[in-house]
């Protein structure tokens, strides 16, 4: 059987009602068209997963599915904004009935937890390469910024750091006793949304954990031209992550594995009792430049980076 | 040399300064962040292209850069949207940076013309992949949409038709007079954005084509759940176009070659006097289902279909 471009989007991705107030009209014209309210400002982003780069070949596709729109959305989340709609970019070897079954499952399924209308998209053959764009709502003037962050401001974050890189490893070969969770924080991701909604109007600078605390918190550093130093004992960690890193000694792991999508902020100390209980106060935004860590008493510059494509 | 992904993005893509007024923040923060003014609905696509099935191998980067945000603009202009902003997605095999530079110089150029913004985007390594997602605006209710024909609406194009897939058999060895024209057109295909903004309040249906004239048309059919029939003898057909069907007697070409890039549209015959002189009427809406070319007093049903990646 073959599948027409046009008559396999419909069938995988377009049966789905429209949840989101915003969507005046979605699939299937020139454009989608969406309703902005008054005093909302629209945050957009794209982010594009490809086989054997983000993923590995033979990744399970309703995992791929989930994570695809997780990092868009998380991406929503560290400026605040509530998601609306995301358009699918799809760039696919075949057609296999099953993988897409699946790969829309896990999609549509996060798409539907918040309300996200897929209002368009793109089908088209080549390698496998996953592309989405993320739109959200913020209001007015209340976006959090990268370059934000206030010398005093104290750093959070929104959750454990490292499990992703745990289950990273494990998916490579590493052994611990209960893998499951760690394998779940790294193949299918929370976007931290209600955590972004909530840090409006308290927190400073905002990003998510993508590449690693180290380097995404460098970009807040660098955006706000400030430095900071981070306290390696205050570091939420699992007791899988704790585990490993008695095993190993890799004590960096949680500075520089990726893939958490935890927000790390900058809050003034007076807001900071504000803040959601689960969120863990990391360090201080400093005036010095550069990234200090604080590791039993001993402080010493961190030189990170992320993951470069093309390094 | 090695660049980093970042250092890439910023070298060729970043120094652009801001030029629509609706752009509040753009590249290097979680999300850019756009102004949406009352009274207006947000107009959101995306088209990808990828190497050896949009495009050949070794095409020209200017030109590639080029084309692919015109088919992009191009369906902002068939919604009668005015174009604000773009994000880009780049997938590359290797950092090639007097390729990039050319790419550069061509997705700029035509950003430039219409001031539209680059808002973000990103790079990944991989098989040549070139995704677009385009925003504009259009006042609210006015979008041109293809479900609007109605029956005794007038058919009418933007301009002249077959050009570009005279060009796209140029490029693969037909030699012509004149190639320059028809490969200009293939390569470079202008957006009608201005015809797109003219035609808001006074046609009904529109669509770009594309894919070519009776597929597109067919997608307005569709939607409109009405039928047409065009006059073949009407179709605005370049002297190249024409030579090319002298000597072949391929007179369907100018129906179902692609990448022409004009708007196809519908309007009432009250309507028609205020269109643009340019316009040229081509059929009739019809309430009988289906697709109808005149060709010299001889009435056929038209079934063709538009180019299919997994057909």
């Amino acid at each position: 059987m073959s599948l027409s471009e046009f008559g396999l989007i419909q069938r995988f991705f377009t049966k789905q009602a429209v949840k989101n107030p915003s969507t005046r009209l979605g699939i299937g014209d020139d454009c989608a068209l969406l309703t902005i309210p008054d005093g909302y400002e629209l945050a957009v982003t794209t982010d594009t997963m490809v086989e054997n780069v983000h993923f590995f070949a033979g990744a399970e596709p309703r995992q791929l599915g989930h994570k695809l729109l997780a990092v868009n959305l998380s991406d929503l989340a560290a400026m605040g904004a509530r998601p609306i709609s995301v358009m699918l970019a799809l760039t696919l070897p075949q057609v296999d009935e099953t993988w897409l079954a699946a790969f829309a499952q896990g999609f549509l399924g996060l798409a539907g937890q918040h309300n996200v209308d897929l209002i368009g998209g793109d089908t088209t053959a080549g390698t496998l390469t996953l592309g989405v764009q993320a739109l959200g709502l913020v209001p007015s003037g209340q976006a959090l910024l990268r370059s934000a962050a206030q010398v005093g401001d104290f750093i959070y974050v929104s959750g454990n750091l490292g499990d992703a890189g745990l289950g990273l490893k494990i998916s490579q070969g590493y052994c611990c006793g209960d893998p499951d969770a760690a394998l779940a924080r790294f193949n299918t991701p929370t976007p931290r949304i209600e955590t972004g909604l909530a840090l409006r109007g308290i927190a400073h600078a905002c990003i998510d954990i993508s590449d690693g605390l180290a380097s995404d918190l460098g970009h807040i550093l660098g955006q706000s031209q400030v430095g900071a130093c981070i306290n390696w004992d205050a570091l939420p960690l699992s007791d899988a992550v704790l585990g490993y890193i008695v095993a190993t000694g890799d004590w960096l792991m949680p500075l520089v594995a990726g893939d958490d999508y935890e927000l790390c902020f900058t809050v003034s100390p007076e807001q900071a009792p504000s803040l959601p209980a689960y969120c863990r106060k990391i360090g201080l935004i400093e005036a010095t430049p550069g990234l200090r860590l604080n590791k039993s008493g001993t402080i010493q510059l961190l030189k990170v980076k992320g993951y470069e494509h093309f390094s």
